[in-house]
């Protein structure tokens, strides 16, 4: 398997550095405001200039984690000091809080309503300080990330539509998030700080979300662990929950814990299992828990990081197990998602299909795609397969 | 004609009085708690039983007016009262605001942060005060209609989570739905009141919302009417703007105003010419003015109450001016949907189609789809043919 596995790292690398890293480098990098553009048409025009914090924050960490771990090109830090100047000077509010987003000229537009800005904001601050040996970026980062604990049992605090104690629930993306943000923030966080939070979100996936028989994760549940009768509390999206897993792989390999390895491969083989749609390929958004119809209208389509997040899992689980399930299903995925989502002709990947495979919106960056788990999934897929040739 | 129009008028009475009113007579009374069920599979089994306020004050208008304007069965009056009980014991703030969902036993769950909850209650309060003679259910949509008209120009409040001032916005949706509001009330309200909203909303669609080159209606626009260039400014819903161009259809035809007819008429076809589907049929539900990708991923899904609205338009437009266009379009848009909504073997119509008319979900009501749009539109189709036959 050994030439198979160094196939992969160098179609991996390859497609990070000679396609979807110039495409980012080419097309989003906003001269005269600062910032980046997101919204790229297939082949990178920009067809809207607002700024969501989100895919700015994460853009910033993308360059900044390619200096760090990859090769110290000076460009990508420039690119990568570019956003961070940008979101420094104008995403928070007068209480540190990151808005959601900004008008092309930094404005704030959307209140600061989204914790998850927050959690993209540490990351890519933390990075970036690592990059840049930035001090004041280091504090920020920080500061940001004790905001996100002091707020993560009422992420939506004042911003939440639900009545306050009506039907209390917990969402999985919180200890996801943070697992994945702790890891990240590692050099700057006392070892206790880390230890408490990393055993705090573990805790929480296994015993709440987790359904124990079914082994798939629940996105929302009451804060006991009890499940919702509703459309919130059925609701299931394997990718989040495929996403999750690997993160908890990360957690687990570093604390050499083989349980809680095995645990999360274990969840996510069953969440492909779940997810995957027999009739046309591919891993439905959303399912509902019962088999009910669920709430979101987009529910079957097929979605570029819901696949690449496979990917990760599955090569990750592949070489931390060497479970022949997780090779199984890392070729399947494989398969489906290099001959669907990569654009040959502009470069980078589409985002949405619909259920069929078909290019359902042929942008390669909007509100919500960035630059992030493209090259994300390439850098850590490359590093597996290194890992795995060796 | 007179004898397709004939046949036509039996076919909607058909569908109305032989399987939809009797679907939801089955199917989604809580003789348990009082109110509703809405959210049915694809047979009328219950899954789900939390009550959307939106869709039990609709069921309610729905039952009150079939009593008012087609037939005085006691039935349906007490299918109106059981909704009409329910929602005014449980369905109000201490302000009188309208919650958006409440659980099966009438706990409120979400705060009243949508308007059009408000607006739906009225529509019932004020049919349900006519059907039953009940002088309190008429306060209460007066009431609540006040609350509306001093709430419409900022209507999402403290919910809303743009920044104040950033980028003001005004959406199409209120002065629509001002519009048919106001008619429906007109019984209640003193004559100036009603011709100074209905004179204002006419004012704010044609000189606000209308594109006047390409004759389509824009969904939202800053306040003074410039276009926005973001994903809200470039949204267009074509089902929105039909639905509101025979709200001012009935508008105009009660003042006899045949320019404004004329020119609602224009629109809608202009509209149903820009939204339809050349490649697979049906009405697109969401569009971006310039062509770019539209920001809701089931933009190219196909709704059933965007086909229904644009076949009351057609029908409506057909008789108030004779236009050949409108009838061209009516057996258009009735082809496709007579041939992909109604579901022969359980009754009711599909809600939620995919590009390729293939049913995307198979549920008869969910949290936006109840007892509202089809009988809605087989009642008002069915009578607009009547006319025309005579």
């Amino acid at each position: 398997m050994r030439m198979q596995f160094d196939k992969l790292a160098k179609l991996y690398g390859g497609a990070l550095l000679n396609d979807v890293i110039p495409f980012w480098e080419r097309h989003s990098l906003d001269r005269e405001c600062g910032g980046y553009f997101t919204c790229l048409e297939r082949d990178g025009t920009v067809f809207d200039t607002d700024k969501f914090v989100w895919l700015q924050a994460r853009q910033v960490w993308m360059f900044s984690m390619l200096y760090n771990r990859l090769e110290k090109r000076a460009g990508w830090l420039e690119i990568a000091r570019h956003g961070a100047e940008f979101l420094r000077a104008r995403g928070m509010d007068d209480g540190g809080n990151w808005y959601f987003a900004l008008a092309r000229d930094g404005r704030p537009l959307v209140q600061p309503y989204n914790i998850f800005s927050d959690c993209f904001a540490a990351m890519a601050f933390s990075q970036f300080a690592l990059a840049a040996g930035d001090d004041e970026a280091r504090r920020l980062a920080d500061r940001t990330y004790r905001n996100i604990l002091s707020r993560k049992d009422n992420p939506k605090g004042k911003y939440s539509k639900a009545l306050a104690g009506a039907r209390p629930a917990i969402s999985l993306a919180m200890p996801m998030i943070l697992a994945n943000l702790s890891l990240e923030l590692d050099w700057m966080l006392d070892a206790r700080t880390l230890d408490e939070v990393l055993d705090a979100c573990l805790d929480e996936v296994f015993t709440k979300f987790l359904d124990p028989q079914r082994q798939i994760l629940h996105e929302n549940v009451a804060p006991d662990g009890t499940l919702l009768d509703c459309f919130d509390g059925r609701c299931i999206n394997p990718g989040h929950g495929i996403e999750a897993m690997w993160f908890i792989m990360d957690v687990a390999e570093r604390r050499n814990d083989s349980g809680t390895i095995a645990k999360a491969v274990e969840v996510a083989l069953h969440t492909l299992e779940f997810g995957w749609d027999g009739k046309c390929g591919g891993v439905f958004y959303f399912l509902d828990s019962q088999g009910h119809p669920p709430q979101q209208l987009e529910w079957d389509q097929k979605l570029w990081w819901v696949h690449l997040e496979a990917l990760v899992a599955m090569a990750k689980g592949y070489r931390l197990t060497g479970r022949k399930d997780c090779w199984r299903w890392y070729r399947k995925v494989h398969d489906y998602t290099w001959r669907h989502f990569p654009d040959a002709k502009y470069g980078e990947w589409y985002g949405y299909l619909n259920r069929r495979g078909e290019v359902l919106m042929p942008l390669k960056g909007g509100k919500w795609k960035g630059c992030f788990h493209v090259p994300r999934a390439m850098y850590l897929c490359m590093r597996e397969f290194e890992k795995l040739a060796r």
